[in-house]
């Protein structure tokens, strides 16, 4: 039997479920509070957020379930003549306090039209203020072990464009070390819906291992005021990622979104300096040099 | 005698120098630092930098005169088959660190191609954190003498125009309480092209004059913490429309303009809290009341 667009919500929300939980374990006194939303047009959503844990300053997972008809601007945008959509999918964005602990964000998403065509489509990357590269490598070892269960071509192709997609042309840099990102997934050579079903839940569950291991092995570090300094910068760059480029967003934002919900992703507190320099054979300097597509981190 | 480019650019030079003069002498203590640059493809600017006055926490004053050819995109764009153009004209933002004075910006632009054609654009507008109903309408009564002075329907038409164009549609407010934009504005029906300069230089002049009054009126007001987090707040929402709306800066970041001298207009601190609430009867909720078009101000 075939699986139906209830069967992928209800395991994404069981998804919400589980990494609010895993994380809130992980920060170990951060509470994530409920905001339940419905959309006019048909569905809704829930989204969780977390503010002033002890390692996450302010972290957002959201979850939501839509469906509505299409409008002709949707219609061209797709390429298509069906008349109604329905699409569902979990987005998170967490913004650590300690500037040593990395921002992370994932995503993961279906739609489908009532013409039958669906697809899936997501990512993981991680945006560390300050590159550790046994960090970066463990991420992507462990992106690429579960991309590699499916399809052994899925963490190359999807890393590179990850590479692509997460990056900011005018400061010349990517958004962090990058990911997986994948879009317009489907059934196809060996790989049925189902399977591509199931890659998108392991995704959502492997979140919240890599993420509370990657708090683990740096919450504890201390960090001098310009390192904070040099966070809220980073952090700038992350809201210029996401305003101007981010495709989830502007779309959020032009089909009439939830506001607070699509801009949950943005950090409590962010900080623009003209011409902001940093001095040569620095940390930061070293971060900047691996802002770069193309790095092989495993 | 016809006026050349370079009177436009030289005019617009001094209106720069006569700014960052009078802004120094209104803020008391904060010095504009320097920057020239030059373009790739010809041309450059001198931006110019306060930050951390008295009065103003980061303002940016920036000159540029460009030059080069048009590619495909932008023949597409501007509708011409002209192969050069040639753009001159002076930006400002200025963000102060008291949340009673109000952040603002102006700027005046001429564009004009190889093949004579030729235009004028700019705009004045103001975003107080708190509005203040006589500030307001000083400011706006200011605006509309310099316009009445050239064309009776200056001022409604470009009113109307900054109210539209100075709106954030996500959140359903305007970015403050406006002021006049303009654009494409060229000779017509008894006003000539000099008389358009001569009013896109009234309009520099005014600006020190307009925003010096602004500040002695509010600079020594005091304020609470939480005023000041809802400054913090409101140059958030500067931030989102900056970056999300303004054709400015979206065409500048996408056609390789310099990425400093364009987002000088962010402020050197911003917050998102997630769905963040106003007291009924504040202060604040007066003001988001306020953000709105078509208020007649005068």
């Amino acid at each position: 039997m075939s699986i139906s667009r209830n069967d992928i919500k209800d395991a994404y929300q069981q998804i919400q479920n589980h990494i609010c939980t895993q994380i809130e374990r992980a920060d170990g006194k951060g509470r994530f509070v409920s905001d339940h939303w419905t959309r006019e047009g048909g569905g809704g959503g829930h989204t969780r957020i977390l503010s002033h844990g002890a390692v996450l300053e302010k972290a957002g997972v959201n979850f939501s379930a839509v469906e509505g008809k299409l409008d002709e601007r949707l219609k061209k945008h797709l390429k298509t003549d069906a008349d109604a959509f329905f699409a569902t999918g979990v987005s998170i964005v967490m913004h650590p306090s300690n500037p040593h602990v990395p921002i992370i964000h994932m995503n993961i998403r279906y739609f489908e039209l009532d013409n039958g065509i669906y697809w899936f489509g997501g990512g993981i990357d991680l945006t560390p203020h300050y590159v550790v590269e046994d960090d970066a490598k463990f991420f992507h070892s462990s992106l690429k072990t579960v991309c590699d269960k499916y399809d052994g071509s899925f963490y190359p192709k999807f890393k590179t464009w990850a590479d692509d997609y997460f990056f900011i042309p005018h400061r010349n840099e990517t958004r962090g070390i990058g990911g997986i990102f994948y879009d317009q997934l489907k059934e196809h050579e060996g790989l049925s819906k189902e399977e591509i079903f199931s890659f998108s839940k392991d995704l959502g569950m492997l979140f919240p291992t890599v993420y509370s291991e990657l708090i683990e092995r740096n919450r504890n570090r201390s960090f001098s005021e310009s390192e904070k300094e040099w966070q809220y910068v980073r952090r700038g760059r992350y809201v210029e990622f996401n305003l101007v480029y981010d495709r989830g967003t502007k779309f959020g934002l032009e089909s009439n979104g939830r506001t607070e919900s699509i801009l949950m992703s943005l950090p409590e507190q962010a900080k623009w300096f003209y011409n902001y320099q940093v001095n040569k054979d620095s940390n930061e300097q070293h971060t900047l040099d691996l802002l770069k597509k193309g790095i092989n981190w495993i």
